[in-house]
């Protein structure tokens, strides 16, 4: 099958795992990805869990031949807002080289790139493979950590490929070597037993609302500090030796393609720390009272806000989890009653660049880009790498074929074509190179 | 037409004026209300504004005879959020001696209360009554003053009778010589030209969300004093012989009444002082990033929140915006633009308790109940009334038949049925007594 016709019949299944309408929607996904590699000579199983359906498939071309274990996910964002997509999320759309869809980058489109690549080597492929696809990533992969202990033996490999990043920069081949863990929590603040008139009750009853903004602003302070005590205690400093390894970086360049006008963070760290090895928070969401056009005087029962924090080494996401808790709880002021869910937590991860995947990774890359690649840590998560590396004791190779424009988690999300094309040509170079791990 | 069947008549028409789709149910409602006085010997005009019609309707029975003028409005509160109310809104239902519809009590119930006497008086009607009824009190009353100031003479009247308020506890008749001002702001912030990932961009990006709980927080500190500049410079001190007039009020009770676990506001001020004679500032929504179900890792291009400030003599709404406004951008985080929207001004009203109008509207009261009024403030606001009482230059009379826990501005809002009966008696008795005005 044509990779790019098969890429979009992957992106036309609206596999939204955060939302229960498309429970569906997600198991049509991973059946559809399962008989593709079924069709390539895969023992497929489709594994349920308590929620979305993981895909494990593997093709053994020979006893001796090592093992290399690809991880994907098949799980997409929610694609709203809608109305600011220009083509619709879930109609693949070619437009000026760049395919077009939600899960176009992340993950889609990197992960077929590697089926892709093992179908175009067909009967001249030199080692086992073994795909790890799961349909909960965004949602923070709650059941693929049981799975991969449980399922140790079998998912048992002498290196773990993961195409779910990006390239530092276009035409710029990239091996990440560092990731930030996750903890995402969501606050559920109650005041009143029902919503109140502002007038009738202001200056006298308890405002969730205001009690957000408080809370908000007491999580992290004017000065991009985040207060949760010990927050920072086990951040691991970064070796001059280690920022020497990284690009340049034009800041200017950096504001101007996201439309910034300026930059935030701790001052006394540069771009890439507060990118790569420095931990942060962000709200991700808010809502209370009346959101509607014009005014509304409410005060209103209930407010929320979901906010999640990225780790780096050695912070542990159960620790942090806990501390944020605890600290939420101790600054809700009177009156609010305050609830705390968790929605997802990762651990950073931090692998060794000069691995032996992760040369003969490079190798492949400059072997299809004509230059040597460079070497990033991501402010993303990916919270089953560390399951993996620590499950499976496998040098990771974290090759990303995206962009950092590819408008990830927003509106009009796209994959470059020629990185698609680049990146199944990659994979195919790092697939012949493996047989040198045996 | 018998009273309820008219009532319910007028609540069946969902005149929320703040939502644009509802334009045409606004001018519905203005024209049922402009037939059935027309109905009564009015002669009646719907006056066009830019924005939803005036009501004025006036019967005159003699020259010499005084004149009193009833303000109200028919517009209503939105109805949101539907999952709670028990009943439809905008299907007036009769429970447990309770009249439950969006407007019920605020203001069409205690509104049609007026229409009624008028009606049951008939031909004994002693005094011409004119009626000035608006569709725009939910969102600040933009187009009334300028229809008051250039409709004075049409308008003038011995005295100006307002029944959109609440008594203060059940079988309580009330008058009311206070109440509130208000301004009601909009903040829009806005940080990159699209939503980010918050791994990938988040430690360096401009947070909006993050941005409105740091100014929501410097709006209102955790002492509950509003952090503006100059914001209480024009507050009048009470006097003792005014606090000696107010009825006893037992917290506990108020606390249970709505479900509050502690109360808010200043420690230094009783509970009646925060609410009627303190300004305050409360958030009334806020919105921003990923609402649904689960989690979004999304750093949000925008986000913003609506407030509203209760104003108290002297403080000048005009003035107290301007600051705001000013304020607002002054602490406008680096990388955020800022925008603040006004969505509605009104002056706070004191009136003389112990003018003639308001002696006979106390007799009315006990007349009917049985007992003599108290007098209250309100910490709500009828942003007209001061201009009515600065135009007319007439004394104001708020003689208000709903009760607290009527759920304004809530789900499942009601009028107790006991209650529009006796507005409809008191109204009688009232206007039965105001030929002593002449």
């Amino acid at each position: 099958m044509k990779p790019l016709d098969a890429l979009f019949e992957f992106l036309s299944i609206p596999s939204v795992s955060t939302d229960p309408a498309r429970k569906e929607d997600v198991r049509r996904a991973a059946l559809w990805l399962g008989g593709r590699l079924e069709a390539l000579g895969f023992q497929v199983e489709v594994a349920e869990t308590p929620g979305h359906p993981i895909v494990f498939a593997e093709k053994r071309v020979s006893d001796r031949a090592p093992t290399l274990l690809i991880y994907g996910h098949y799980d997409v964002q929610p694609p709203e807002p809608l109305e600011l997509w220009e083509t619709p999320p879930f109609v693949p759309t070619l437009k000026d080289g760049r395919i077009y869809a939600r899960g176009a980058s992340d993950d889609k489109g990197q992960l077929y790139a590697h089926v892709a690549a093992v179908e175009a080597l067909g009967e001249a492929l030199p080692v086992n493979v073994k795909f790890l696809v799961e349909g909960e990533e965004e949602i923070g992969s709650p059941h693929l950590p049981a799975y991969v202990w449980e399922n140790r033996d079998r998912l048992r490999a002498d290196a773990v490929l993961v195409s779910d990043g990006a390239m530092f920069a276009p035409h710029t081949p990239t091996l990440t070597y560092g990731l930030r863990g996750l903890v995402y929590l969501e606050v559920l603040l109650e005041g009143a037993a029902r919503d109140l008139h502002s007038g009738v009750y202001g200056g006298a009853a308890p405002n969730p609302l205001q009690a957000l903004a408080w809370m908000a602003a007491r999580l992290k302070g004017e000065d991009h500090r985040v207060r949760i005590p010990g927050f920072y205690d086990r951040v691991r400093p970064v070796s001059q030796e280690e920022k020497a390894l990284w690009p340049q970086v034009d800041e200017e360049a950096f504001k101007a393609s996201v439309g910034l006008e300026a930059l935030w963070g701790e001052e006394e760290y540069s771009l890439l720390e507060r990118l790569w090895t420095r931990p942060t928070l962000d709200l991700n969401g808010a809502y209370g009272g009346f959101q509607g056009e014009g005014s509304k005087t409410v005060i209103p029962a209930r407010a929320g806000f979901k906010f999640s924090m990225r780790l780096v080494p050695d912070q542990d996401p159960e620790e942090v989890a806990a501390r944020a808790e605890d600290y939420l709880r101790s600054i809700a002021p009177l009156g609010i009653r305050v609830r705390v869910l968790r929605h997802g937590l990762g651990r950073p991860v931090l692998t060794d660049p000069q691995s032996l995947p992760m040369r003969l990774a490079a190798e492949a890359l400059e072997e299809v880009w004509g230059r040597k690649p460079v070497y990033t840590r991501e402010g993303g998560s990916i919270p089953i790498v560390a399951e993996l590396v620590e499950a499976l004791k496998a040098p990771v190779v974290l090759m990303g074929f995206g962009l950092n424009d590819d408008n990830l988690h927003a509106p009009n999300e796209k994959l470059d074509l020629v990185n698609f094309e680049k990146g199944i040509a990659a994979s195919q170079a790092f697939l012949r190179r493996l047989s040198r791990l045996a």
